[in-house]
């Protein structure tokens, strides 16, 4: 290897869930030493247990810090961070869950601050075991907003050439409209060409999808891309930003595929999330932008019914470390600047 | 040529636009004479000046009716339906350009009806164009409905391995979630499953798509999926039905993708299109079911800022040609069962 490859922290969620098998699938295929150098944040307990539950015998290695990681394919390295002495229930809410599922996360945020990893992957939590366990947050947002945040952080999905920003996420439907505001948008955008800039996309150019359909056709089919997200655009580009929109959302992530624009600024939820999954689900993989650090992550849960039986599919994590494999030591440099 | 080639009727749309572009350079490919006989609804002047923006010099030959359409590649087969004396303006709106696109597809109708074609695959006409000539209709749904309604008719978007139906349409954002009733959903799905039966899908299965983020997860991002969705899906399924859902739309689509299910009903404009058109933005075929013929469209406008420039890209027509192409005949024997 002539390239530098990132140290990837990875940690494996709670213990009950698919996070462990994810991974450890994931470390057993040889196409990520090609481009990092992982190291779990895990239990050895558990880590045994998922390597058993997925029939598979690659070896672990405990490593006492970070720099240690091999990154040999065959090897997987862990950092034995001591919560559990033996595996958690497959598929149950347990505090035991809760707090080693956290405690892996705090471990793996703190050596991303110490500079000891170059990018923190994250496999799922489960929300009532956090819950259970009383660690004080509800999810990984939570934690690393608290623990990392440089700016705003931003939830960024890359899927097939597509990056996707959202402007509303978890929101009933019902709330998105008035959720949808101009301190909003003149909020966001500057900090999506931020994130894209990170990312080593230069001058880059971000579309802000519409909310109506047809983009309301000059006022037919609703008012707010007259109202409120075009007057946004214009302030932004009279501030110097490259931004385009509001676009028809039916045609504004085809267009950023085919290369018009670097990025998209969803509106909602399913808008950004429908474009990326429809298109590559497994491959969707989310970016959490404004930290310290670069953090991706898989896209499903803890999935609890089928948790140590083998079959989860890893794809989301591979893809998950794959992009933080492309990316984390171009962050890093840029954050540093 | 064993199989049976469908007669498709083409109507090239409001001659001012870039239906008769799109329409020329579609024929002039020998691909589409593999599978059907296609007759124009045209004048030849239009035709003429189509064939010369674009730089075409197929042959024009005019047929008195579609059954002499001949289905050989590098003829273009036509009705003079003998509207124009002389190609109106390229691009702007006029009256002689809305009744001739009126009545181009007034006469494919009665052809259809009258079991001369097979199917009708029109281009786009321009409503503002239609309203100055005072046909008294606004677009090609509201002509389509009047004359050749069998049940109610539904958009059907074709794009890849997706069958997408739609629940509401052209409305404002902020209207969706008040249309999506009980009573709407359960009229709607006898329809999308008798129409995936005309395409000739035995037993088919139909997903509905949920409209809060994950679904609402039970309640935290909405109630629609508890309150109003499931309950119409559970209806359906007791009335013999093979419906699913309500399903989380960033799934649904890869879901049916993935075979799972053979159509899905999405509740809004967008969530739909975004699907489809993310996916293959030029693929993307609209049909019209529950007519007393299958038709199928492109689903782009009459673009008249780049109409008569011969720069259309005509990938639209050529799939709105292969699909009812496809299609024309099975649709055919199963409506006159």
């Amino acid at each position: 290897m002539n390239k530098e490859r990132p140290i990837l922290a990875i940690t494996i969620g709670d213990p009950a869930g698919v996070g462990p098998e994810v991974t450890v699938k994931a470390l057993s295929d040889p196409g990520i030493y090609q481009i990092a150098r992982p190291v779990v944040y895990a239990d050895r307990c558990v880590l045994t247990a998922a390597l058993r539950a997925c029939g598979l015998e690659t070896a672990l290695r405990r490593v006492d810090r970070p720099a240690k990681a091999g990154g040999e394919a065959g090897v997987i390295d862990y950092i034995d961070v001591g919560v559990l002495d033996k595996q958690v229930s497959w598929g149950v809410v347990s505090v035991e869950g809760g707090r080693a599922g956290f405690t892996y996360l705090d471990r793996a945020i703190a050596a991303a601050l110490a500079g000891e990893v170059d990018a923190v992957v994250t496999a799922p939590l489960n929300k009532e075991s956090l819950k259970a366990a009383a660690v004080g947050f509800i999810d990984h947002t939570a934690v690393l907003v608290a623990r990392a945040s440089l700016y705003q952080p931003m939830t960024l999905f890359v899927a097939d050439t597509l990056r996707i920003f959202f402007l509303t996420r978890h929101i009933p439907f019902r709330e998105i409209a008035d959720a949808i505001t101009g301190p909003e948008i003149d909020a966001a955008l500057p900090h999506c060409i931020r994130y894209l800039g990170h990312l080593g996309i230069e001058n880059p150019t971000l579309a802000v999808a519409a909310l109506n359909p047809h983009g309301g056709e000059r006022g037919l089919f609703g008012r707010e891309e007259m109202d409120v997200i075009a007057p946004a655009v214009e302030r932004a580009k009279r501030l110097g930003y490259r931004v385009a929109g509001p676009v028809p959302a039916d045609s504004v992530f085809h267009q950023a595929r085919e290369g018009r624009y670097d990025g998209v600024l969803s509106l909602y939820h399913d808008q950004g999330h429908i474009a990326a999954k429809t298109l590559d689900f497994h491959g969707t993989v989310s970016l959490t932008m404004g930290l310290r650090f670069l953090r991706t992550s898989v896209d499903h849960g803890t999935a609890f019914d089928i948790a140590g039986k083998g079959i989860v599919d890893d794809r989301g994590m591979v893809n998950a470390l794959q992009v933080a494999g492309q990316y984390a030591l171009g962050v890093k440099a840029r954050l540093h600047l």
